[in-house]
């Protein structure tokens, strides 16, 4: 078998064997197929795509690149969520708790940021001795101890995905479907999970812009998962605007606790339940999704789900008082500039895309995997799409240090940018656009 | 500038500048882009193409990554050829005599066999003694005193040429006619040429057996020539047949050498005549097609041309005796087996492409790049398209060394099923296709 001449076979539009993708995932692994013959691949996968049961192999074979862990001695469902990234998309740390106090287990491994998207990793570590790095042994112990953990991706993970996702991005190779679902679906499967859903995000903050997009990753996650024997549901929710108020790392851990005591915005609460509803009915501890919601619902009015937050916090090695007072246990920023409104009216778009970009400018998210963050730094947005502002109200504001101050200008011209002020009153777009699997 | 950002443009179907190929070319040379995103950008010029100013301005590039002859020095035009690559294709031991004895200088620079075609530098090779691997300064000096010189790639010529040509030939990214044209004329304009015809071959044994592809390739090469302001004229060739009645290195210099006597195949004659006509036209030394025919015909009669092939066999250290004793000068193959008729009727085909891979098999190419060739194996068509054959009459003579014996069933399997006998008499097809530029 010569990868050249699988290369040739996909640029021709063919279709490749579960042995020879096998051999071409392991080879990247190993280093019998340089990475020059990879980045062709998948220059001809972004072209011609791959089948179903061509993906389902590819994720096989990367999920078999490293170790595929077995939970079966964790008693009960064991369901995960994925995003594919948003702004201000912090529903993994409110979704966990509350999934893990209704009786199913979430054991959670997340990325960092890159870009304007924000990641759940970077998030966690905002607060005080919180560890991500555990190793698996620990993921196991805290796993059944406190019903859900949230680290990093180890070493003994989907290793071809990590050569791959690297390779990916440094040859304009991301964006294709089959190449997308095999890297969510080579890790996600690795955790120990029986099932798995997944937020597909859409709109201007999101990776896929279009709906179309968004439907056919969806549409390929379900059918792969399936094909594998792993349930996978699927909801298409929209990412125009940031979700809930605040972007930034220690901004949104604030806003997490403050939803997990039943003082979370609307739009944010309205996301995260959805979603730990689907996990639920997932995990098949709720008959349909009106229980399964309002099993959601109290877990947040008698507490559980806030005391299974602090009980992962503590095993993790963070702060728990981070529960009781956010404000004074996580880290502030030492400056504050707001931007206000032009003139009176309704707050028809406050766009994602542009506030995860001024807030990378300030420090919060990374441009380059290498670049570090400030947890303190990102964005308040104290009114938000649907509300009323009068002239000189303030819309939003920037927190940020002084390393960061020469990025203010740049960034307020961007916040100001997002924001569209209507004449007459708007009602805020369906949030949930559509359910597969 | 970012080579991920170049090659999602080219991905996307969008055009690159001359500073943008300009910095991905001098990138691929010094290693600041490395080889995994050039394999990537080239399976998307694969995918997308390369408008004209795209292709001039990645010729330009790749050959001014290398010395760039000036041979102004030398007075007279200075033209040279360069063939797509077929089966018994000895035309540039031929031509170049004989262009040199009208007047016109050929400074040529060659390359090996590789596949099932041949390459002018592994024919002359088998000449004892001679030297492809000379310097620049003797190729100025032997093209000055011999008015043709026959010498291998040195590392001075378009080195970004030969790390892309072995990363296409290792990611299936070969097949593409901006690429091919770019490697082709990049190489070629480093020499020192006021103008080039091509020969575009096309058919069973050619690289692009489709006439439409190669009429293509000869188009872009023409157009890229006349913005790059060297005049190139391309010549579309059959290669359903091998050229002549030998395939094989000593076998072809043998049958040059013939023809040089003017004892040729009538099909080679044609051929080299062809093509050296209009190297005499582009080197504005004939009138017209006629002229330059008649020209090159009586420096075969007078033995101007055999003389300049025996200058040049001399210059470049071969043995000069291979003019006047070809038989007795060139290696010879210890065994000899026979393909016989297996009925009587008139040969209708002789597909190239099998006995291009028969030839290899014994030992006269190459597998891989790395393989070494035996100068005395071969192939002599006895009966070729459009002769009548009785049954049991030798059809073809197979040349080979013990060495390669255990190779000669596969061989003469090859070279009997490459063999059409019709009952009827048959024509031989035309073999000049068009004429372009």
């Amino acid at each position: 078998m010569r990868a050249v001449d699988l290369i040739r076979r996909k640029r021709d539009g063919g279709e490749l064997s579960a042995a020879e993708i096998g051999f071409l995932v392991e080879g990247l692994t190993d280093g019998i197929v340089p990475t020059y013959q990879w980045a062709a691949l998948a220059m001809a996968i972004v072209w011609r795509g791959m089948t179903t049961v061509e993906t389902a192999a590819l994720v096989r074979s990367m999920l078999h690149t490293g170790t595929v862990l077995d939970l079966g001695d964790i008693p009960g469902p064991k369901v995960d969520k994925h995003s594919t990234g948003g702004v201000g998309d912090k529903t993994s740390l409110i979704l966990a708790p509350i999934v893990a106090a209704c009786g199913v287990t979430v054991p959670m491994v997340s990325g960092r940021g890159l870009g304007h998207t924000g990641g759940t990793l970077d998030k966690l570590e905002s607060i005080p001795g919180f560890r991500i790095d555990l190793d698996l042994t620990a993921y196991r112990r805290i796993a059944r101890e406190c019903g859900l953990v949230l680290i990093g991706q180890t070493a003994e993970i989907a290793p071809a995905d990590r050569v791959l996702y690297a390779l990916r991005d440094a040859t304009a190779t991301v964006e294709s479907i089959p190449l997308i679902t095999a890297s969510i679906l080579s890790k996600k499967l690795a955790e120990g999970i029986d099932s798995l859903v997944l937020d597909v995000k859409t709109g201007d903050g999101a990776f896929m812009s279009r709906v179309e997009d968004a439907r056919a990753l969806a549409e390929s996650m379900v059918s792969i998962g399936r094909a594998m024997g792993k349930p996978v549901r699927a909801i298409l929710t929209s990412m125009d605007a940031p979700l809930g108020r605040t972007v930034g790392n220690a901004l949104e851990v604030r806003e997490s606790v403050e939803c997990l005591r039943g003082e979370g915005p609307a739009d944010l609460m309205e996301v995260s339940l959805e979603l730990a509803a689907e996990m639920l009915l997932l995990g098949g501890v709720a008959e349909n999704r009106a229980a399964a919601l309002d099993r959601c619902r109290q877990s947040i009015a008698n507490g559980s789900a806030l005391d299974r937050f602090r009980r992962v916090v503590a095993a993790q090695g963070g702060d728990p008082g981070v529960c009781d007072d956010p404000l004074g246990v996580l880290p502030r920023a030492m400056r504050l500039e707001t931007v206000r409104a032009e003139r009176s009216g309704f707050i028809g778009q406050f766009k994602a895309w542009s506030v995860g970009q001024a807030s990378m400018l300030l420090g919060a998210g990374r441009a380059t995997a290498e670049d570090s963050i400030d947890p303190a730094a990102g964005i308040v947005l104290v009114k938000t799409v649907g509300d009323h502002v009068a002239a000189g109200d303030v819309i939003a504001e920037l927190h940020f240090n002084p390393p960061f101050a020469a990025a203010l200008p740049a960034a307020l011209e961007m916040v100001a940018r997002a924001v569209e002020i209507l004449p007459s009153p708007v009602r805020r777009p369906p949030l949930i656009l559509g359910r597969l699997g």
